[in-house]
């Protein structure tokens, strides 16, 4: 089984977000095989590559669920540190077995390679909102703010969708590394007003992948009228939203949150026929906590990835 | 020639934004009755009754304007306290006599009085981010927040598409009004917090009239999944986003600014179709320094109305 190593990973072994349920086994991108299955499984056969995200329950019933956006259910249960429909604690990826309803279960295409899968959360959460949000048209030009595991997701479907793709980051160091590696056309430094001045108003919309505390105002401008600024990083603190800006552009600042079930699979097939991987370094369980020290260093590109079984040394 | 008195002209004759240009003559919600046309005109003759809102020109050139989205052209001209094509400042409706292109004159119907000037700001302001937001269909539920020139058109043309309309006010004492005169379906306090969380949830858009400083997290998790929130007025200073909220629910935060020329004639024809007429208090031309103190503290339901050539006391 592999297992990535996701930022959020970091957040609740520390109790960041006050909800830590201990014992805590994390991990949220998680992809297998079938070595068993229930009497009323019917989606899936030992030996099945599957792949499992971050949700691993919702109520099936209210009109999110209805509608394949179990991620947006007010009863969705999280794949760890979640509280299951009998009471008891969820445990995630970082394991060498794992039992899970089939619903929350996606096939996972032969030839995408097992270690892809950051794509169950890094990749949806950064495809979803792409979609959603109708910055998939070829010829659009869409921007990125930042350049980790989300980022460098949000880059490559992107470009995969036909967009021109500029990616937006504090630190100039990582330009090479966008433009040759990922194929982005072109690297604003947000700390540089020149730069920032000379490209407002040029996007179609924003995926906004950043965690800290920053200002709104300098992305704002760079959207032309219409344009869609979509946050799926969670700062803890608020952010300062300036509104004249918006305003004076009919512009909008939005949320994405993961993705429903069925869209999740979607993801997956079209990463896989379109050869979109996270670049990841495969890492056996026992360097596990070396991880996630450099992990809160940003000392990796992009995904740590757990191969629990060391499988790759066995083989 | 009648002249509706907005909020902006007293902060622009305050010069509260830093751009006046004196001498200054406000107004943007003109009405009045056509004495002379240029020999190019096709659109009016004289006799006709019409209207000019707050922009009297654009490039003509750009996608917006090629949209019929002048308003949001970067080189739109404001009715007053604007700068024209030939270096002039422009100069509004506080006044008997006006010249402006056709192409940023409306056709007033009929059966609309011309009292009803303060469409041509507070209406537009309102119809066109119910309708650009999708939050003009029947059985949705709106949110309008502040009860003030905005806030009443919001309320009425929210009603006129079929939606049924919370209005929300940090004054309990608005609430008769809203529901008995305005035909709102409810009414929350903001200032109660149980009265919002029972709420919570239940919105499909909102309108947020404000402009003062205010906490825009309760206003969120009034939102349903999807839900919109659709700001309008414009406080100085940036407002506190909380981005969490948005990504749990893919709701989004947005701007909108009055309405390009067709969807404020589209605007104006539907007002005249469904009696849609914003409440006003006529004054004479001679009142209106004790209007705009009386606006400054609120104290209007919900526009002054100038009747320029005092054609109320000689008819």
């Amino acid at each position: 089984m592999y297992c990535g190593i996701c930022h959020s990973d970091l957040h609740q072994l520390k109790n960041e977000w006050s909800n830590s349920i201990y014992p805590m086994v994390p991990g949220h991108e998680v992809v297998g095989v079938v070595t068993e299955i229930g009497s009323k499984v019917e989606k899936f056969k030992i030996g099945d590559k599957v792949g499992v995200g971050c949700l691993v329950g919702s109520c099936r019933k209210c009109e999110n669920c209805d509608n394949d956006l179990e991620n947006y259910c007010h009863d969705m249960i999280l794949t760890y540190n979640g509280v299951d429909t009998d009471g008891t604690t969820t445990y995630g990826g970082y394991s060498d077995i794992m039992v899970t309803n089939e619903h929350y279960v996606v096939h996972w295409p032969e030839n995408l390679p097992m270690e892809a899968a950051p794509l169950l959360c890094a990749g949806i959460t950064t495809y979803s909102p792409l979609r959603y949000y109708g910055l998939d048209k070829p010829g659009m030009h869409i921007g990125v703010v930042g350049l980790g595991g989300l980022g460098h997701m949000a880059v490559k479907f992107a470009k995969a969708f036909g967009t021109k793709v500029t990616v937006i980051s504090t630190s100039v160091s990582k330009k090479d590394e966008a433009i040759d590696h990922l194929g982005a056309d072109s690297f604003l430094v947000s700390r540089d007003p020149d730069q920032m001045q000379g490209a407002a108003g040029s996007l179609d919309g924003i995926i906004d992948t950043v965690s800290a505390i920053h200002p709104l105002l300098p992305l704002i401008n760079l959207l032309k009228t219409h344009g869609k600024l979509v946050m799926v990083g969670a700062p803890e603190k608020p952010l300062e939203l300036p509104v004249f800006p918006l305003l004076l552009g009919r512009k909008l600042v939005a949320g994405s949150g993961i993705g429903g079930m069925k869209e999740t699979q979607e993801m997956v097939d079209f990463a896989a026929k379109h050869n979109i991987t996270p670049d990841v370094e495969v890492v056996p369980m026992d360097y596990v906590n070396t991880a996630l020290e450099r992990l809160l260093k940003s000392d990796v590109k992009y995904r740590f990835m757990l191969d629990i079984g060391n499988t790759l040394n066995k083989s």
